[in-house]
């Protein structure tokens, strides 16, 4: 079933995972509407100087995709730069960490796998 | 780990699941590299009047999401509309099919959940 963009669920989250500022969260499906497969299906909209912390994907895996600006992640302990269309899958035991280094606000698709 | 937009892999697909004309393919990941959550995670460029023949996922999931332009989906039977930053999840019998009816290029992400 299609959901559109302009009727998504619009969230300001702060410090998530313990990273720093503010993350804008566009739920593009709840999880309960995608059968156990998926957890979490979101558009993060990252501002200047914000993060999400380090974390671990040791069941699950997480796609992020970037859409627009640049990130760095931590990608199991090695910076990289990542700009539009480039992609990251993390799991298997594997860390992962985000941050906007730049000025611009940079927008990355998150999924989470179950 | 990352996978960077100009590393992929560029394939020029016909045809696909019956549909018409030509659909190019840049694989973000192969589906050994995604430890059996994923088994697919394409961009798909869709020229005008192609499309994707029409069909079920019941044990897997898809997701589609619109990067640029406009397709029309077959979303179990009804013709939607989806332009830049729209989704759809298919799954549990759900039917689907694609095309793209308008005179530009149509890009999406293509994502199936084992």
């Amino acid at each position: 079933m299609v959901h559109h963009s302009k009727d998504r669920e619009h969230l300001i989250r702060e410090n998530i995972r313990g990273g720093k500022g503010i993350i804008e969260t566009d739920i593009m499906y709840k999880a309960d509407e995608m059968m156990g497969k998926v957890t979490l299906f979101n558009r993060l909209t990252i501002k200047p100087g914000s993060s999400i912390g380090g974390h671990d994907h040791v069941q699950d895996a997480e796609i992020y995709y970037v859409l627009e600006g640049e990130i760095v992640v931590d990608d199991n302990g090695k910076d990289v730069v990542m700009t539009k269309g480039d992609a990251m899958f993390t799991s298997g035991g594997e860390h992962h960490a985000v941050e906007n280094r730049s000025d611009k606000d940079a927008v990355i698709l998150a999924i989470v796998i179950a």
